[in-house]
């Protein structure tokens, strides 16, 4: 059955500004990208009002989409706690989306994601906006590169799933040992 | 009217693991404690599943208190993001809660609460605690801590909107001129 089974993966970039997604349908070792785009709030409005319209339109994408399974980045140590704050805002937003909609839902860090698009955990955006089109033959590079980034997130799901479906979450070996080592050196940063 | 009018003010200390709370009634120059507790998620539950079920206890809470505004702790800077990302992802679902009833949100940092409730912004937990207690007649300094930041928080807002009930969110100049001297001492740590 395994090669023949269709995955759609639902793959998100949180943040309160532009929240990036994208979607991607993987048909055996084959993958599609079904949608893309970015959510925006107005920043002439209070925060509370935002994020509820943002909760609002992730929970109308969820239902226009129907994924499987849901990527979502996981941030370690951003720059600064300010922008932590409003990512973890976001993507608190689309774990509830998710979980009342009873989707899984995996964590990547952006190393993750930079390894499983280009083989290189350290990329820099240009590369994974190239490899994602390639990888999803796009006619152009997406942007913004926060609709690169939910893509990649969800090929990246893809991609550690694809060898061992049976175990929905546990990457390949390979990857398993090359992201430990690309995390470990994030870590050390 | 003024000084006869009651006001119910909900002060949230935004965690994933604990969320306190704490509603504060004021009447006219007296503030009186109408409930408080830690909302708590299960660390054994997947992140989503917590955020959701956390998500769910705030909107019954909104529900029982209805209070008139709601106080959430803005953090500024916390000591490392991966903090900042779970404060922000159960602030967030705080705000989507108001939000969604409503009610006005107001924003304090941790230095203005504790210069609100204690008149120094640098004051230790044990400080606030006692204060609260004082404040609100309680029998003893609420804990964990978590209840005793709601509550200040709370009170924070009852104060700051004291003197000019018809600017809402305006606090009086005596405070804000304090507040900033607070938020840039914060700010250059």
């Amino acid at each position: 059955m395994f090669g023949r089974a269709t995955t759609v993966v639902l793959g998100i970039d949180p943040g309160v500004s532009r929240c990036g997604y994208g979607a991607v349908r993987r048909t055996g070792g084959t993958v599609e990208a079904l949608a893309c785009g970015v959510l925006r709030t107005a920043p002439s409005d209070p925060l509370p009002v935002r994020l509820a319209s943002l909760q609002a339109e992730l929970d109308q994408l969820v239902r226009e989409v129907t994924p499987d399974a849901i990527a979502v980045e996981r941030v370690l140590f951003q720059v600064n706690a300010r922008t932590a704050m409003s990512v973890g805002q976001a993507s608190g937003l689309a774990l509830v989306v998710a979980a009342r909609a009873g989707i899984p839902v995996a964590h990547y860090s952006p190393n993750e994601v930079k390894l499983a698009v280009t083989g290189y955990g350290a990329a820099v955006k240009e590369q994974v906006q190239d490899m994602v089109a390639r990888l999803l033959a796009l006619p152009a590079p997406p942007r913004p590169p926060d609709i690169a980034d939910a893509l990649a997130l969800a090929l990246c799901h893809c991609w550690s799933t694809r060898i061992a479906p049976d175990t929905e979450h546990a990457p390949t070996t390979r990857l398993r040992q090359a992201v430990a080592a690309a995390v470990a050196r994030e870590e050390t940063r």
